[in-house]
């Protein structure tokens, strides 16, 4: 989904709509006024009550409540550093709440041995084991990139924000710098929702033409990335995750003074 | 300005951003906690803040801030009612803020033999006579189709949310039924930004066209509206006015129960 393309159940709209409808919940995460857990299932109730999609930001929450919950941290690097301290001092409670966030969003993730997110097991042993998010996400599959980008700090985000930043400087153009750190990013990380729908070589596929694509003199680049998007549009590939990482890039480059 | 397009000084993005900023004091309106004159001042401080534009909103927070205001009204013509309403109860203190943010976001407005915004002796006038909100746009030039549209209580912007509503149902694409709504008003209406810059005849002419367009045979239509965005973009015609009403419209559509 992006301006000028829809899903036929999930629209552009229901990503403004659901922007908008965070900010209260934004703003809570900011002043700390519930736990990290409460404040991801508070984002995704919110949303869902402003429009008839399902999962919109469900990946974007999960990365932008701790980093919101440290707004006032000095620069990106150390908002990387605080929110994986602020996810260590989470509980199996939070866990439990981000469960209950997944189930109402119904957002697609990838399976794995023990805490497969679609299964009931997972919930008891959530509660058994007092498992907190940050145990959680590290358990999760590897190619899981959202829950390793929290628990490494965010350093993929820190590092896309300087590029976005640099390259808006360049171009004079946020949307075309945006789209040039999404393809960036597309073209170094394999997107775990390719995976799960159309399988590994899909998805390896995808981030080594995003890589050819990339490499491609400037004045060439945009005009084949729209060619790439439209291609991926109609197999119905949509590398979820990595637009959910551009969503943490953009905020992070917003606290270390992005402005437009 | 859309989706597709941005002028070199006003972008896409700044309107995102001015609408994003606009949260908390959109919500001082609804309880309101400031008056009339100083939510709209305290909506254009708020929304320069956040980029460097100059005049995004201007038009869309003096029509926006009334409605707010009566947010709990149980009907758009209710609410447009109650605005009007709400509007005559102010005092000359608000109308001074609206100069205030009339001076801070530079918007482009008709002139008048009286109260030309851009004239010091302005204010002046608006303290000796002590005039109020709704008195000063009772005195707004005839053309003034934003001040005109409140004193009447909305009565373009309820008539147009039902259409909104009855198009979206029909072709269940937001984005294209807010586009007819906008196109249909553009017919109806002569958008004083246009006299301003270009003269009346050339409003008019853009009216008469966008109501060909409008009588087109709905196949045709959504690609005569597009040839014709191109058309005014490269003139460098903004009928920013009608956009404003457009953004009320959706407004009140939504206090009316339109959910997407």
């Amino acid at each position: 989904v992006d301006r000028d393309h829809n899903f036929p159940d999930l629209k552009y709209e229901h990503f403004i709509a659901s922007a908008v409808s965070s900010f209260p919940v934004f703003r809570m995460a900011a002043k700390k006024e519930l736990s990290c857990g409460e404040l991801i299932l508070r984002a995704v109730e919110d949303s869902s009550k402003w429009h008839k999609a399902k999962n919109v930001h469900f990946g974007a929450f999960l990365l932008l409540i701790p980093l919101l919950a440290n707004w006032d941290a000095e620069n990106s690097a150390k908002a990387g550093e605080l929110s994986l301290q602020y996810l260590k001092n989470t509980t199996y409670k939070d866990s439990l709440h981000v469960l209950n966030a997944f189930r109402i969003s119904s957002a697609r993730v990838m399976g794995s041995k023990k805490l497969d997110l679609r299964d009931d097991d997972t919930e008891r042993f959530i509660t058994e084991e007092r498992v907190n998010l940050y145990k959680w996400m590290s358990m999760a599959p590897k190619d899981n990139i959202i829950a390793k980008e929290i628990i490494n700090s965010y350093t993929i985000s820190v590092k896309q924000s300087r590029k976005l930043i640099e390259w808006y400087k360049e171009l004079d153009d946020l949307n075309h710098a945006i789209v040039l750190c999404y393809h960036d990013m597309l073209s170094r990380l394999i997107d775990p929702l390719i995976i799960s729908k159309f399988g590994r070589d899909a998805a390896l596929e995808v981030s080594k033409k995003a890589g050819e694509i990339m490499n491609l003199p400037e004045k060439q680049r945009l005009d084949k990335i729209k060619e790439f998007d439209e291609e991926l549009i109609e197999k119905g590939i949509n590398p979820g995750s990595v637009a959910d990482l551009t969503i943490s890039t953009i905020y992070l480059a917003m606290l270390d003074g992005l402005r437009f």
